[in-house]
């Protein structure tokens, strides 16, 4: 399991501290199906499910692909992406020479974007993943419409060979598509709303094709989620969402994920998701932002150090990086940093971390941080797992129904009557 | 110039509505150099200066890199780091065969992610373009020792060659070194801070190596800030600046920079750096976010239509994609978006934008609609200029000084006592 740090942020709890008997009710409610959205909470058993259920297709489907291809188009946007992405740029932030380069598509509708897709695509041999739970998300559908042209064009009627859906199981445009042209399918569980679902196909195909061992992703996914079932406030989700929820109460309205690994970056963003579609809802919730560091100590540094006190900063922290790299000693110590030679890279970047922790305590700036062993898939799964189960308790624990995302519709409805869709 | 559309701000406004007055003193303390932190107040005629200066010297060492290496290793953090990597990815995002790769090193700690950018490099030749005021910064000044011992194992005795030093103009480490080994030299003004350099041998010089014309921005930025001088509410920088420092009156603590164009993200960075070390300071100023989309409709979508009203959405659009991208007609119309085949899809992201924005406003938000005519070099010296002027009247107009960064220090202090840097 990932370990919570709360020792940064004790300063800034109430005498009471965080409400554990809450979350433990909340835990109750998410575990026993008697919350609000319970029929979205099929991801607490997705692993399993998963590992006996189509694993095994999932694999085959990648080595096909890693086999025959030099890239794969990953069409979808939100959760049908954001996952995949983030593990991806996580774990293998440079490919190998056998990866085939992954490129990520229909989450926009820039034709610049798109047009630089292709040309990055070049002349390569590719295959298509198109994720969408029922085919008529307009980014990924018009994607996929260019993407289903140029297979066309390039392997005329070979090109159905090319294709995987990753869809609703039964109904839907998509899978209809699919099972009249004979494309090979993935499914998007019904149990599982998209934010939830990077341990299905979802996020479990682009990964293969990636070279990321996702048998390793489901393996510990399912350890973790059995550990994160404990009803104690020794639960590190509960501490998560518990002391989050505690500090929103007392005025800290944005939280800021940080990581010391430039690779997490796109995590961040699954996990901008994760909470901010969840828990903004109802004129509440924290807003969720992040920072890299150390970089971001020179742009956001300031704001979060003097800027008003409306801020959580929560670390993610691997302990161990992958590579060992002491610094070279230099002759003659030009730049003077002759008292770090020798020293390694990891344990200076561990000591400019405290050095933060303890100058943004200072600061007034309440500090969460979260251990993960490892970046490898089993620290990924961990990872997952930890922010999932905890999102899901600490939207309970803030009254909403962390499963539904009713606002998104807003905009869809005005967007497909001004571009004078059929029907509305 | 840039164009400011307040209107879909304006249902949010007091009856009085933005202080044009408070901008109409900042603009002049920033200008007859009245205001605080005067002294670095460079930028307003740094445009001029470069193109009297060394920008023929900067157009020589770009080409000399261009002729003869594969990749330039871009050494630097903060604002020495964040307007090139904005300005490349906005205007460069699939470079051409000539292209040398740009790599971004020393913009933080992580021993995996300096693994992974000498993983990237190869062995292919390189230059290091290292760029700092002091050359004391830690996070630079380490990289800066690993890629001279690789340039020196590479290139022996020739190494001094293929370091091109961005730094002070007369003191600090760097310069003495730079000085001792006859690195040829570019300069960091004395009058213009790290986050407003973009325009100077700080960002020029990368941009340029990267294939940008920056003559053209140079040219182009003389002029916008000419146009900027206008004393008038006419003036867009005068309307940003007014209306944020109004609706942050308000209740408005969270901007959201949003676009439409993936290649956009960086320079939402630096954009956050800018407003964010600018304003964030004695308590107050807005917290900078941002939000790619369409894509993150999909992820904070729901927390901006339904979550607190405590955000400003401000929208950079510009008028023309590059590219014209026809949505292909498909026989049997599988997918049903045939009633969209033939219009291109930037006009269908426009009425995406439209539809976003009404959404938005009914939801809540105040809408600030930033228009750029075009994605090219001109386009990115307007925008660059506009935001500039405006966050220096921002800044004055909330009573801080926009050209400091005292708590960047606070760290920075910790850090060099912990690791034992001698005289600390």
């Amino acid at each position: 399991m990932v370990r919570v740090d709360l020792s940064g942020a004790a300063a800034f709890f109430d005498p009471a501290g965080p409400d554990y008997a809450a979350a433990a009710k909340a835990h109750r409610d998410l575990v026993d199906g008697t919350g609000a959205g319970s029929e979205f909470t099929g991801w607490l058993n997705l692993p399993a499910r998963i590992k006996d259920g189509e694993l095994k297709s999932i694999l085959a489907a990648a080595q096909k692909i890693r086999s025959r291809s030099k890239a794969l188009v990953v069409i979808g946007i939100g959760g049908s992406y954001l996952g995949a992405k983030g593990a991806i740029e996580l774990l293998r932030p440079v490919p190998s020479e056998d990866d085939p380069m992954i490129l990520f598509a229909g989450n926009g509708l820039s034709p610049d974007a798109l047009t630089d897709i292709i040309e990055k695509l070049g002349d390569r041999d590719f295959d298509v993943n198109v994720i969408s739970k029922s085919g008529t998300t307009l980014e990924p559908a018009i994607a996929f419409r260019v993407f289903r042209k140029l297979l066309r064009d390039k392997y005329g009627a070979a090109a159905k060979k090319h294709i995987f859906a990753t869809t609703d199981s039964a109904k839907g445009v998509l899978k209809s598509m699919a099972d009249a042209e004979g494309w090979e399918c993935f499914v998007v569980p019904d149990d599982v709303g998209g934010r939830y679902s990077v341990l299905s196909a979802v996020g479990l195909l682009p990964m293969a094709v990636a070279g990321i061992d996702v048998k390793a992703v489901v393996n510990r996914a399912i350890e973790e989620l059995k550990a994160l079932d404990l009803r104690s406030p020794e639960n590190p989700a509960w501490q998560y969402a518990a002391a989050r929820q505690h500090l929103y109460g007392r005025g800290r309205g944005i939280e800021i994920l940080a990581c010391y690994e430039p690779s997490f970056r796109f995590m961040a963003e699954w996990w901008k998701q994760l909470y901010g579609e969840s828990e903004g809802k109802n004129g509440i919730g924290i807003y969720p932002a992040s920072v890299e560091l150390t970089a971001d100590l020179h742009s956001m540094g300031q704001y979060i150090q003097d800027g008003p006190r409306t801020l959580i900063e929560t670390v993610v922290s691997f302990d161990k990086p992958r590579h060992a790299f002491p610094l070279p000693f230099e002759m003659g110590d030009p730049d003077g940093l002759n008292y770090l030679a020798g020293k390694d890279l990891g344990d200076i970047c561990a000591t400019a971390a405290e050095a933060v922790k303890s100058a943004h305590i200072s600061g007034g700036v309440p500090n969460i941080v979260i251990s993960v062993p490892s970046r490898d898939e089993a620290g990924f799964a961990a990872l997952v797992c930890f922010f999932e189960v905890a999102c899901a308790i600490s939207g309970y624990m803030s009254g909403v129904n962390p499963f539904d995302q009713p606002g998104v519709e807003a905009y869809k409805k005005n967007m497909f009557r001004l571009l004078g869709k059929p029907g509305t």
